[in-house]
């Protein structure tokens, strides 16, 4: 069965994963930006942009490793935008321009429905309203043999922690303090159950920590 | 001047610094030992124990490096004990036995005046009343030329932070989940401010993030 991954998910080492005051202008939040100067380092994410040089070290390694293999992508609501409540018209379309970088199906999970649109390069956005495991249910349906992304945000990774489908969680310490935001260790009950430490190292600019669901015997 | 450091200070990756229910069962909180697995398997620590073997990588380094060159020790009344408000006899000499593993002054931060003692091997604790401002002083007072170690526990790291007077803040990362306890980055009204990443080192076993205060040109 494909298993749901968080990939990449960098946090500050005061555990916020987006700062505070998400706006048009700041999609991760105020301050947010910091938490991914690894990412910006890299070869890979750089070659993204059409920037040259940049690192081929581990967090390159990571970077890649969480950008191929998915057949579907589930996100939270504030991941996919700035708009709160009520859909005003479907003018806004996500914060990646025309052709955004999933070139899959992607679940959004929402309390208020609207219907799905298609995108340049294979990205239809989907919005789901019945709550996570009816996301995940059409997300695996959609992804076949391939896994599933969870991109976030924290709230979203929170209430599939919560309910124990995690399959991996890798997480990304950069050494800043955000000081405010969303926290991803919040709201759980507890610890994340059920998910063992499978990789820990790092770079100059981040600590890459990977949990496993060990899968049963 | 001689400088207030935090060092090989340990939180789980879901950032407490101990567990909850602190008793003299649990001197870390319920499940507070995990976060220190990593300390446990150093050559150096195992050595302190009279214990063979150990690991001699970057974990003993950074072990090591927390261990010498202090002349004086602060901590927060929780981590000298498990009692809380009014002493009700001298009879709460520490956690550590008969010989205290610090052979030098250590001053502990509480509201309840109680009279100073000394231990063999050069040990002896100052009971403080009258704020971290006042305990700083004293322990500067009593380090001389040496650097003095903020022991912890999180309370105590935080309201120094909160004052500025940090200038040193190592913190171990440990790949464990405790869900509940003491949180390092809290009660902060923001982020440590001043504190700037200076060394970002990881075995399989923690992840090392120093932190310095930029020193004034």
């Amino acid at each position: 069965m494909s298993k749901l991954r968080v990939l990449n998910y960098s946090i500050s080492t005061d555990g916020y994963g987006a700062g505070p005051d998400q706006d048009l202008d700041h999609p991760l939040g105020v301050g947010g930006r910091s938490l991914h100067e690894w990412a910006f380092a890299t070869r890979s994410a750089r070659q993204m942009f059409d920037m040259e040089g940049g690192d081929d070290g581990v967090d390159d390694q990571m970077w890649r490793r969480g950008e191929t293999g998915f057949g579907a992508t589930i996100m939270g609501r504030n991941m996919f935008g700035p708009i709160r409540g009520d859909w005003p018209d479907e003018s806004w379309q996500g914060w990646w321009g025309d052709e955004p970088p999933y070139h899959h199906p992607v679940f959004v999970l929402t309390h208020h429905a609207r219907p799905s649109f298609e995108m340049k390069g294979g990205t239809t956005f989907h919005f789901v309203t019945d709550g996570i495991t009816a996301a995940l249910d059409q997300a695996r349906e959609a992804a076949g043999d391939d896994d599933i992304r969870l991109g976030g945000g924290a709230s979203a990774i929170q209430q599939y922690l919560k309910a124990g489908l995690v399959d991996e969680l890798h997480i990304v310490v950069s050494p800043v303090f955000l000081g405010r935001g969303e926290r991803l260790f919040e709201n759980l009950d507890g610890g994340p159950e059920g998910l063992e430490i499978a990789e820990l190292v790092s770079s100059p600019l981040a600590t890459h920590m990977r949990f496993e669901r060990p899968t049963p015997a």
